[in-house]
């Protein structure tokens, strides 16, 4: 980057100076997510406030050869913010307008840069909410561009499926606009789910058109703890099939429970453990829950805990979202990496007695977390990234338990993504795919300046600076 | 097409000549589909039975610049299966094996040729459904390639919702397999959303693994009658907020009713009419549907029949699936063409009306019918496709509809897809896309073999033969 460079990107967000920053606390919170990966820094931080800004940017970017790599909230799981080969951190979280709030036609268009808090504020006024949680508090156009999922995506599925309609910008600064405010298109193919899931490394996502849900009349929520955790996947597939109302559907396992107790001082058994969660008419909640309750008892169920209250409920489901956080401080001064396997439901037993097996085998410490409706499991490791041996460890066993879910029928990666830390898993995949993914990347991206290294391998002989 | 070409052919196929044809009969049943759009014979019809078989077939045509355009049950309504460029139709209805029915991961694989009825059959053995019915009993590949929508799409969805993991074969012959086994995945761009309605432009599909759906417990329908056009419409959109067990919310208008009454000896009102349709736990549907019969009361409704009973129920439900047969059957030899606009929900009474008028300024005879749930409305044309003037007068017809639904938002087609005769309605609703769709389909397809002329123009100067 020169000063030319950096003249250039000023003029391109109106001659405001003071949104083009290289001030190293600025750059050192644009270096690195929640993940394990090292972090890297960009050599600057552009905070573009329009869309049309965004595009002068990348045509900056793209006439210089110079990388870019969007930033929201900062709360990948897999490295998608880090600027791997240096050059400008695009930081959306200026772009934070709901242009509109639509309750007649249940959607909202927001801009990139606006938090799922945020929009849930905004909906909740009309009766209306925004299914997708990842946990964090993430900008809505991270959460496109990695697909994220939640809890509630057993019921609502990913963000792909909430998508409607995007503006983004590509490498050339050339503005797009795919779908439409329509419920449903057949026009052309599908970009805007293209581009969902896409992680950066095809376009920028500045503006998205969001379908609403109305907000469930009455909600139930219920604990579940078992002897073991095969009995629990067991309840867990089962409860998928007892219908509608059923939304959310949680696996912690017992050293889960454990660091969540000591965590939150809260005293649940330790023991494996399903959070469900059922929401709808009053009627077909307490009917559907009450099929899953007495599922439960008939697989001897250790504890039973069934909560209606608001309170209650979101104190069950804070141990649940904090459960992260609690491994985190479980292992205070190392860092935490998460697997993503998801594997059919017949499978998740299976796949979850491999996973702790293996975890016990290697010796390393561990906790399984699940979205058990998905059959979608996270082994969160502590690992010290400074040691090879961790490092190397931690890997090996990311590893073979990909290869298991591989061998399942499943995926490497439910809802985290490919980011810098599953290219290798990717080419185990879908071996038959890499050069697609190449191709589409080249014609989105003919220079390469894209969140270069996630998803498809960067060209090492880029000429970025 | 050359004597060579032929014998290439047969050999792709295991030398059975008896699956390579060029009977006069067998070619023009695979030059038509249900669609106003001119016949055009292939010059070879070829039956693969095996995705080896596709590959192989794919490798000669592409080798030779042979064209090939994969057929199904052929009940297109936008010209998809007509061979535009002569060439090979690929029919892969002997492709029909259901492969695997898991019950408990709620899925099915299956081969692309297998008819949308062949797998609710052997899926309601398990007490599971497939939820997407577009009316005609298409087969799985061709509801996948166009993306396929039907009158519970409300509540589950188009075909991409359901579509879990593909394989295909490439223009050059080569076979991949996209997605997994499980729920969700984030691995990769998502090629299986890319391939589902690309209109057998990219790929041949030759094997899909498909969500299924527990059979509701309890579903009641209802017939109601309305004065006027919008206040239907207006109880539509009202209806979608009611709750999630309301999964069909179906308008037809009064001439329709009337063309329904004469074809098939019913004697509903004549005047618009919603058909809706509730499932779930029954509790649940009573409260929803109950919703849905006190506002539609409220709006001054002529007529309300509520139908519990399966036999009563499949009446009401053929009256809605016959209707096209029904317009068709209004105006013999003449042919059928509907137009596809989706808007979002606000906007579905406005474009109701703008739809009636338009057709009766135009002295055009046509009905409208529409998945009111998702702004979704076809008018029926009966026009003499021999006839310059009335064509001419039903494309601006389709025109002026389609630039009213654009404008409100909306999208040229909710479901029928692209194929031949929106290609102009492309233009007109993603002008900035079109070179992405250019560069994708040279990226899949570089000598342009794969259904030519659809989705994307054909160049005109493709040495195809």
């Amino acid at each position: 980057m020169t000063a030319q460079h950096r003249e250039l990107l000023v003029a391109a967000v109106g001659g405001d100076a003071s949104r083009v920053r290289d001030g190293d606390s600025e750059r050192d919170l644009h270096s690195e997510d929640l993940s394990f990966h090292p972090p890297r820094r960009p050599d600057l931080v552009v905070y573009p406030t329009t869309t049309a800004e965004v595009a002068a940017v990348l045509a900056v970017a793209n006439g210089h050869d110079v990388a870019v790599t969007p930033f929201g909230a900062g709360s990948s799981l897999e490295g998608h913010i880090i600027p791997q080969r240096g050059g400008i951190s695009l930081d959306l979280t200026r772009m934070n307008r709901i242009i509109e709030l639509r309750p007649d036609d249940l959607l909202a268009v927001v801009e990139a840069g606006v938090t799922r808090g945020a929009l849930a504020q905004a909906a909740g006024q009309h009766g209306l909410w925004f299914p997708v949680d990842p946990g964090a508090d993430a900008t809505l156009g991270g959460m496109a561009a990695t697909n994220a999922a939640g809890t509630t995506t057993l019921r609502y599925g990913k963000m792909r499926a909430q998508v409607l309609a995007l503006q983004a910008v590509l490498a050339d600064g050339s503005i797009i606009r795919t779908g439409s405010a329509a419920a449903k298109t057949s026009a052309g193919y599908d970009l805007t789910g293209l581009l969902v899931g896409s992680e950066g490394t095809l376009a920028v996502i500045t503006e998205l058109t969001l379908r609403l849900q109305g907000i469930p009349d009455h909600t139930v929520a219920a604990r579940l703890s078992f002897a073991d955790l095969e009995t629990a996947c067991r309840v867990a597939t089962a409860a998928v099939a007892a219908g509608q109302s059923i939304h959310r559907l949680e696996l912690l396992d017992a050293t889960t429970i454990a660091q969540v107790n000591t965590y939150q001082g809260t005293s649940f058994p330790v023991a494996p453990c399903l959070f469900v969660e059922a929401s709808g008419q009053s009627s077909a909640v307490d009917e559907e829950l009450g099929l899953v309750l007495e599922l439960a008892r008939a697989e001897g169920a250790i504890d039973i805990a069934v909560e209606e209250d608001p309170d209650a409920r979101a104190l069950l489901w804070r141990a649940r979202h904090d459960a992260a956080y609690a491994t985190s401080a479980a292992a205070p001064g190392r860092k935490h990496r998460s697997t993503d396997t998801c594997v059919p439901l017949s499978q998740l037993a299976a796949h979850a007695a491999f996973a702790r097996t293996t975890l016990e085998e290697a010796g390393v410490v561990g906790g399984i977390i699940g979205h058990a409706g998905d059959g979608n499991l996270h082994v969160g490791i502590m690992l010290d990234p400074d040691s090879p041996a961790e490092v190397a460890m931690a890997d090996a066993y990311a590893e073979r338990l990909i290869v298991d879910a591989l061998s399942r029928g499943g995926t490497a990666t439910g809802e985290h993504g490919i980011g810098l830390g599953k290219l290798h898993a990717l080419e185990l995949e879908h071996p038959d795919l890499l050069g697609l993914y190449r191709g589409i990347k080249d014609l989105f991206d003919p220079r390469g300046i894209m969140n270069p290294g996630k998803v498809v391998p960067a060209s090492p002989d880029l000429p970025l600076h």
